[in-house]
């Protein structure tokens, strides 16, 4: 009998890039600005005047949306196209600041983000109701204990964690009266610190861990790799620790100790001092996140006083040319079956 | 943040005792073999006839069936508890030759191997019925890709596996026609050769695998690792990895690419040329299995002509002053629960 392939390679040398970085190498606290300048709102005003002659609806295509804002916004798509596919290889977050958020209606806002997000790569639905824009803001249904509700829907902390698609794009349209500032930290450089600290459980990171589908899709639990190093290239996904607790429920399997220290490791080592950076988003930030090679949390947050409550809008969005690696590394890449789907 | 503690080690260190072997090492292919002299067929004619006078059902507690070994054996039982605890250092199997199976009754070979089993350790219950006393033979019901079928119920081949207690005793009553020969190698050999050739996979088998319970117990999957290293001594089980393919019909989580590469590397580590120790056992032999140094398997059988059908007797005993390791290395190192507990 001879022995068998291995399915998969398992790195052994540290990641040495600009993606592998701690607190105190970032220029910024956001990694990288790029602020807005009068060329690009006049281009914005192009664009939204250029809509109102010929509305399109935030569901049509992305080719539309996209060809809209190469037309009208030739500077302000370079410059957010570049922001976007520079995340894969320097830090791996980065904002772009200015945008008029205070001077446009709801619709427009909506307009001018899914535009932009058209150029940044292709928006993936984000639930089960297939929404391409998920409002992230406190849907007053309580925290992440319901095992009805999501990350996004609660103002409560949220522990350090991927999203789905290898961008999520977070724009500010409120900030929070308290709390909710951002926090950032690098995959890559957690994964050298596992290759020194624990070595021997790099098959568990690789292996993954088993997520609750939060009732929104069958089967009711399913495994997600944490890292995972194909064509050169090692990326992570780490979704939502609150997922893994409650698996149990649907699988009857409970965490193992082993199992829980893997994950509690991953999770200090984001929180150790000088490895995570913070900062607040303004109104008017877009923060864009490659959940391909960071991580990101959020303070718990209160109500913004008069203005209303915090808000900011959530796409996610694959690049063009992105990497390839399978779903077993993110299920839900490619976005959430909506129940329609689901019952055809 | 500090960073967590581990609740376990992984050893890094080949074991280098008596333990691990390859098949070329050993001076017979059991390992080692004692054989039965006419002293000791002696005291079985002592404890048959003073069991005649005394009867004592099997199901009487194991002090009774040991004092009576004790008193009418005394050789024999310290051959015996000899034998069982050296396997703890010393190859992890040996052979009993020449108890006269063909001269005794089917109650009087029960209650010899009982004594036996009792002088060696604690027995524990195999099944929900609450059987100390587990007949290994065809049940006719089919192989194990059915879902109500245990190993000990099929004339298939067998896979490379563990027992739950610290030692299997499996005594020859008939041996079968064709086939049927026992396979052992040593899961201390595995594991020093997944110290050289998959360390960083190690944290999967300390984590362990998810089980079906073969409708036997709740809940119906459980996690059960493969390496364990508590006080100095690494420690193995390895269950039948047919409980682990359709442990997804109970938890809808799939066997993942990584872990089905570690399984397969397993096995084919023991199944590698020169790893193995190949034998047919003889009537009248009881077979030593330490659980927690050896996996074994067996070869298909058919049955054994006019004689009737290959028939083993299987007990699981614990061993007095045993090793110390949690049930997460092995779920039913104490026995499994019999329905009646269960529903109490």
């Amino acid at each position: 009998m001879t022995l068998p392939d291995a399915p998969q390679s398992i790195r052994t040398e540290p990641v040495l890039d600009g993606t592998a970085w701690m607190a105190a190498d970032l220029a910024v606290p956001e990694g990288v600005v790029s602020e807005l300048k009068p060329p690009h709102l006049a281009e914005i005003a192009a664009f939204l005047s250029e809509l109102r002659a010929a509305p399109l609806p935030v569901q049509a295509e992305r080719a539309l949306w996209q060809a809209l804002a190469h037309r009208s916004m030739p500077e302000l798509s370079a410059l957010a196209h570049a922001m976007a596919h520079r995340t894969e290889t320097h830090v791996g977050t980065a904002v772009l600041r200015g945008l008029p958020v205070d001077a446009l209606s709801p619709d427009e806002i909506r307009s001018l983000y899914r535009a932009l997000g058209a150029v940044m790569g292709n928006a993936v639905s984000q639930n089960t109701a297939g929404e391409f824009i998920a409002e992230v803001r406190d849907y007053g249904m309580g925290g992440l204990n319901s095992s009805e509700v999501r990350g996004y829907q609660t103002n409560a902390a949220l522990r350090f964690h991927s999203d789905d698609g290898d961008l999520a794009l977070l724009l500010c349209v409120r900030p929070a009266a308290n709390g909710g500032t951002s926090l950032i930290a690098s995959a890559m450089t957690i994964y050298n610190e596992l290759l020194i600290r624990a070595p021997h459980l790099l098959g568990l990171y690789y292996n993954g861990f088993v997520y609750e589908n939060r009732d929104e899709e069958d089967p009711p639990a399913y495994r997600n790799a944490i890292f995972g190093y194909y064509h050169g290239q090692l990326t992570c996904r780490y979704f939502l620790r609150d997922y893994v607790d409650s698996a149990w429920t649907k699988t009857s399997v409970p965490v193992s100790d082993l199992e829980r220290y893997a994950l509690d490791l991953f999770e200090a080592l984001a929180a150790r001092p000088g490895a995570a950076t913070e900062y607040a988003l303004r109104a008017g930030d877009l923060q864009l996140v490659n959940n391909n090679v960071i991580v990101h949390s959020r303070r718990s947050f209160t109500a913004s006083g008069n203005t209303g409550q915090r808000l900011l809008l959530r796409q996610w969005v694959n690049l063009d040319g992105g990497r390839d690696f399978p779903t077993s590394l993110c299920r839900h890449r490619y976005g959430m079956q909506t129940h329609t789907d689901a019952r055809t």
